[in-house]
């Protein structure tokens, strides 16, 4: 049987080879692209439809369907501080700005958190005639600290 | 003359005393409350006339003034894994979606990176029946890595 | 004004000084004495009635009673692991039931995680004829991962 | 010979495979739930009974049943602060509370710990209408430091 | 009122200006030694009688008296990797011994550990013609893991 | 050729197949249980008499009698703060107790250290009613600073 | 198919075999010898034409070439403080002028950035009587941080 | 006396009361504004006449020109990782090109290093119609690996 | 009373005002000049003689002269890895000659290690026309490990 | 083609093979023993006619010797702080000895550092009738900082 590292690197291999997008991996899914690409990164875990479907379109053997229904030890990683750029930007982002995201989450709703788990996202192109932007929006349900 | 640490905290002492909001200082100071409340905390520079409004409200001395317009050494978390609950859940979304953030940005954009210089962001509450979440816009110019 | 730190060691020095018990002060404050220990120890909120009925109690100045209002940026350890053995023992359990609470909490509930913010606890004597035992009852709300 | 993270793959293999669940393999071994996944997980010893009968049930050839005999070196978790957010959450527990516990425990006992070896635990759905909870009760010996 | 780094401090001090040997203290308190040098670098807790008898022979202040009743959070090195020398060679022996000390013990007690709170020690001089060599016995309780 | 690395492995195996213990593996080599078992988990260097013994009784090939011989780079540990329990509790006892370590022998040698080279051990169960112990000896010459 | 890691390692190789230098591989790339070395190193993305020109010129498999396009994880380290004496200096040099850096940038242009990713380098022999010298020039776009 | 720390804290202060640029104490102080910066930010050494030559056009005491002679304990930054963005930049092309920097050198020169110390560097603004850049040129000796 | 670190920042003041060297306040106490520094700077322990010579030459009070007699917590540098860079290169030679070292001394010398406490060094300056050079002549006793 | 790593541990086993001492090698090498140790173990480039001695005399294959003449990447240690005790005791010089290394050097030579590039050492033993010592002479040029 392949570890979950191997299906994923596996993944990564077959949508090269098949010149697919994340997007179109996604639809076949039937999920959004940002889900689908963290879920065939290890990231999350899927149905066992969802699997036979990314199967299908990837070419990947039983052994891979069968890991893509477990649930993954998550953390997509090398290092605690990341050192490609592009990841590293956001990194930078909750360096400069956490303390900001603390005061205006807690002037705004109290004392909790934004749930990294009831949350979902989106990426998408911003057409900007002084360079195109990426635009990310997050969105992730209130939680708060209650007395007990 | 006081560091900028001193005057980072005294800002948040006079804040609490005049029971001030974030969203009402930046209205004073004339920015958005997200790039105001980054300011204050230490990671952005103020121009004479931002830093002459924050002082006017909350009631700086003429030091303050001064060390606002000072370029700062940014970083606002004291470890480099940050411990608060709140902040840490931001580092999460970079250890589970990192290598997301990065296939998809690279596949359509190509090589290169979001900005996290040529940015702005926009945090709300986003009403819902299921409790209320937090939403996050965030926006950067991508940067094409060139040849030459 | 003093900072939040201040204000816990000032808590800890009248507590000593007043030979209070945690139950005592957190029957004061009219919660249990697991939430009222960490709010006081820095860790949580209190609302302005609470603060000043543990003011009262502890006989703290109206500076304290304001700081106790605001969110503290929370972590109560000075390292990443705690050299404390109390404390250590805690972090052992992780260390070696980690992967078991992961694997049963999965194959419990699906993916998803035991939230330490929708969270309570209780912490008692169990008495034994082979030496009395610290019994610690956790409750934790389920969150799921949810597909978008 | 298997070493034993071979032996640890193999089972979380082999269970896989044969759909069986925690539980199932607990009550073949003979013990509860909790320390059963612990011991298969690579955490604790199993008498050649027990492991027998996790052979039995797992399908392991002779040399694993050997490996499970053998006391393990401890430690789960690939990274001293832990990525995966199930896990996380318990580590944040210990930020945020772990003076709690330290208060709290000296209270009630003296100085002492809560010892992590002469230990047990149950790990259990609590159903409530506004989202099932975790409930996990920890049960460990009070270890007073002595005089000498 | 003084924390207790502050009494530490002070006591080593005082020790100085007293000319007075851990032994002579140590008698005073009615306690070995090594217990109670131990506990006046503030790693353990004193009885009100001891820290009374100790503030005696080092002519205390009334805080300090209370603060050496209160248990302390415990650690006395300022790295995780000691830099003293003398203090390395112990760590060293960690180094070098540890997986040794884990066989033997295992192998004539089983799964389990030499307790560090049920403890003591004993550090004298052993005379020897090619030069006194520094002894040390511990002695600490075999506690079990057990199955549940 | 083996490395040392295999070589250990090897003799872990060894010793596990043919149910040897390590105190007879010592007897074998002519040596304290203490010193064998470090030297075969690679941290001591044997004489080609002790390595022809050990390879006798463990039926170990040519090539692990010829690395057996080799000074070996110490270090039996794979990360700076140990995780296994039965470990950490020693590394724990530095953390207690170094600094009274320092003292004490400070106190009655002066600056210098207890040897970490010219060092034996002795590991022994005390029969005890509350619980037998584990009684570990320690024995290293004391090696002073000297001016120059 | 080929890993990114196990394509540098075969273009190290082959350039080794070929007896080819970075600045002759780089003309058959077409790219200045900077770019090219930092690509085939596995930090930038080729063309597929210039992934070709390598492969003709290196003699790369198919693989290799498809490889060479995917935009590859960044970051050619294996530690966060370099142990290599050539590449240290350059650490050194942050270390000691890094605070220089930034005062001088921030003097000439404000609160911003020199991009790392709009940015070129020059690498060359500065002939000099009293030893030759090393001269790189570097250029990146400067980015201002801008109020929103 | 004042510590060198609280000489760098007083130039950076009166620098900016006294609206006095790098630059303009470089030319007071008779060497480039790369060195002066980071000689007052101390990590070089002035000689007297440079000593004196700052303190006259910054209005230093007389304890800080005797300070501003010692060699000091370089290293300007807080983390070895460092968080402040501009500065980050540097330690990412060191990570991205290190080992270009290397393969590039080696490949001019042979094995050695560029000298850290019998080193210049040039910073300046180069006018770009797409957005000026920050130009820097740094030269170091190179210094060859010899047998021996 | 003064703390060892007060002292020895006193002494570094003093030796600057009265334009003191090393070796002079060396041959005052009566050791070399390398001892001597390192005993000053914090590293080793005076004898009350050898206290009371330094205290004359360099005008210290009474309280420095019992603190210098105390063993100190040794460790001089405030990182793991050094950042000024003289003291770095030394760093750096333990990491590309250090298993040379180990190799020669082993080979010469059989297991064991050369002596950091039984050691002296003698610090010189050796004339070259090519440039003056730094001679440091190390001596430690060797230590053999033995079987027990 | 093998890596430089194997090439390290194949001239490592056949030194074991042949009973050849380093001293013997280097001869064949016809360099100094401490060179030659270290440019094998991986951290100096040899000459073809080097390579191709240590060849003969090692019966290395026609890969190894092209390897050797590659420039390595540096760094012979596997952790920042090394575990084995006689490369610790270096380290150890380093943590103790480093501000005296540094005061004596700035005093005799101004501000600077010892080459690590430009460098020898002869490693030898020294006999001594209270045991022998290992004796290590270290000669590197002294390069100034230089103001520009």
């Amino acid at each position: 049987m392949m570890s979950r590292a191997e299906v994923t690197e596996l993944i990564v291999t077959r949508k090269l080879e098949k010149k697919l997008s994340w997007s179109a991996i996604a639809e076949a899914v039937g999920q959004s692209k940002e889900w689908t690409t963290a879920a065939l990164l290890g990231q999350m875990t899927l149905t066992e439809e969802q699997a036979l479907a990314a199967a299908r379109v990837l070419d990947l053997p039983a052994d891979a369907v069968v890991q893509l229904q477990v649930v993954p030890y998550k953390g997509s990683l090398p290092t605690s501080v990341p050192t490609d750029p592009l990841i590293y930007r956001f990194y930078e982002l909750i360096n400069v700005y956490g303390t900001t995201f603390k005061a205006l989450i807690n002037e705004e709703f109290g004392d909790g958190i934004m749930s990294a788990i009831d949350f979902k996202m989106d990426l998408s192109r911003e057409a900007d005639p002084k360079g195109d932007r990426v635009q990310i929006v997050m969105s992730g349900k209130f939680l708060p600290y209650k007395t007990y």
